[in-house]
């Protein structure tokens, strides 16, 4: 069997090319890792019951700058990053959008000059989340256009994208442009305790968040943006009110149940002292994410010709305690001198990878997730300590 | 109390400015009106259990060219198709939109040329749906460019959208422009038998329907499109896969829950030759929208300054009788030589409207829905009445 780890949505179409070679697994870089949990008593608090008459108005709050957001959605959101302490939310806009993508496009819509005689440059560090090229490009607007690696910007107009812990090598990221009229977005995706430790609560003037990556509900396609000017987040929510007409409501509706089947897990657990980290999403989702990251370090050292970035420590100060970070991806690297292409050479190993030059990094280099199901991960990492 | 009628989405700004002077009402243009229908018998049986664990991979059906379709949705489409007779779909790809705007939005993007020197031009024959224009324009792409009046347009290569039953007038409409490099989009968002007899069968290229219009449920966000052209329909996806990363599983599921319902209603009305029309959902619409509809044209009568678009009868394939047609809109002229900005006229009327000018109309002509809450409706015939 084939395993297709990590397959990339853009490679959607090469799906059906290799269908007839390929043996199918629906393992395609989906953060379905966490759906045990899902399956377990806090899921259960987590299902949702829509009747036939609800959710039918375009509008959910008219008094709301966000006028598709729903209250309770909003609440949960609030509520969260209340108990996590990963970012600041007094003072703050909460936005929804159909995901983080959405979301990332509005805050491209809202920061660009509409009136500039050429699109302002969009920037990110290399190697830089392999969407972000596409999401900017692909209706080639007038108002905004890729430019590549932040490093590399020379000029003082920019907008520029953090994604902090980063996809795909997980490293935590600060802004590297400094210009008074540049512009930042931080996507910060996977700043959860489960990825990383949470050293600090971020308070930038754009934060992304998606429930994706948060618990792993990635088909319910909703993330949130915090924001601090009025002005910003009512461009940001002009674009989602023009691009879908808001935001699905039984989509939000469900966003709320289950992030708040996570916060309950958590006052639940306060109140009881009851031991056990079954109904404590993060902590059961540290343990998985740490294992992985054992058996994946196991499987390279026992290839002999792979290297990962070294593994990095700091005080989570959500769990109050001293650990590693266990990044969503793994961006792995090739030693063997023979080996220019390492995406090809894992796919004839048949592991699918997205390759380096993606992300604005070389070829010798590839990503690979680390929040798929247990069995696509199990295969994954035989086949890799198996190369030599 | 004023009565926030017709207010229309890109106006949801001005409400904030209003709010101190006008008492809201949440009477915002929304297909609201479906509602009692829903809370009744049939109601029930479209209520939705999602479990926590459930829709979290990205994905619907890998094998499928639209990777985000539910399969359980595109068959409850189908099936209604199939009830209603008013598309074709033998032989046409299903896609999946938040909404029908994403839909809009994709066909515009699967059909412009990637490489010409300039935009393509988009018309639609005026009076055109005001959203048109700035669902084209509002990311300034160099692919596509709003053009207008679909009759004033001079040229071979083009793309025409064609409204019908036409927002905002009612009326059926076909293509005006006819040269074998144009394409054509069909909005048939208003083709139910609650609005217009069924005369035929359609079957054009690209047809966009919305459950917004058909059931009422616009809070879920979701259309679809029937799409003949594979290549196309493979684009249309991929534009979704860009935009949103695919569309929510859950109001995919709420969506097929609702259409299921009222295919559901017909067939059991088959099989038990039971009386009445409380579950057959275009039945029960139609009776209400003939109804307002006669409210209408007596309000206008008692004030006499008003003309309405004349009625138009025809034999519905559907329910096999001759019927009016009961659009969705009413586009409402004035004859009173004064009056030169109607808008502003029934503003000052407590009456709030979209005017003619954002369809590329006149300002003596305005927009008003006619699918808003029965108690909004009511406020407004009587406002209107009053007026001489």
């Amino acid at each position: 069997m084939y395993s297709f780890y990590e397959l990339s949505m853009t490679e959607t179409w090469q799906i059906s090319i290799y269908q007839d070679d390929f043996t199918m697994t629906e393992t395609c870089g989906d953060p379905t890792m966490f759906e045990t949990f899902w399956r377990g008593p806090i899921g259960e608090s987590a299902t949702l019951v829509i009747p036939g008459y609800q959710t039918m108005s375009y509008f959910s709050d008219v008094g709301n700058l966000c006028w598709f957001l729903e209250p309770g959605f909003e609440r949960e959101v609030r509520r969260l990053h209340r108990l996590v302490g990963n970012a600041a939310i007094e003072g703050y806009h909460v936005l929804v959008g159909t995901g983080s993508s959405q979301l990332f496009q509005a805050a491209l819509y809202a920061l660009a000059p509409p009136t500039a005689d050429a699109p302002v440059s969009v920037v990110s560090t290399t190697p830089f989340y392999s969407m972000y090229p596409p999401l900017t490009d692909f209706l080639n607007s007038r108002l905004y256009r890729w430019a590549g690696d932040a490093n590399a910007f020379d000029g003082d107009d920019y907008i520029e994208v953090i994604c902090s812990p980063s996809n795909p090598d997980g490293s935590i990221r600060e802004a590297v442009l400094k210009s008074k009229s540049g512009k930042d977005i931080h996507d910060l995706a996977y700043y959860w305790p489960q990825y990383t430790p949470i050293t600090r609560m971020l308070a930038h003037d754009i934060m992304l968040f998606t429930v994706s990556k948060c618990t792993g509900h990635a088909g319910t396609r909703i993330g949130w943006a915090l924001v601090k000017d009025k002005e910003v987040a009512q461009k940001m929510s002009k674009f989602m009110e023009q691009s879908t007409i808001g935001v699905s409501k039984d989509a939000q509706l469900r966003a709320a149940k289950v992030l708040g089947a996570v916060t309950d897990g958590y006052e639940h657990q306060l109140a009881t002292a009851a031991g056990g980290d079954a109904n404590l999403l993060f902590h059961y989702a540290r343990q998985k994410m740490a294992q992985r990251w054992r058996a994946l370090r196991a499987a390279v050292a026992a290839s002999g010709i792979f290297s990962l970035p070294d593994e990095v420590a700091g005080f989570c100060a959500f769990t109050k305690d001293t650990v590693t970070s266990n990044p969503a991806f793994a961006w792995l690297r090739c030693q063997k001198q023979e080996v220019e292409d390492l995406e090809s050479f894992l796919r004839a190993n048949k592991i699918i990878t997205r390759s380096g030059t993606k992300f604005g990094a070389d070829q010798k280099v590839v990503r690979i997730s680390m929040v798929d199901t247990d069995e696509a991960f199990g295969i994954f990492v035989n086949r890799l300590a198996a190369i030599k």
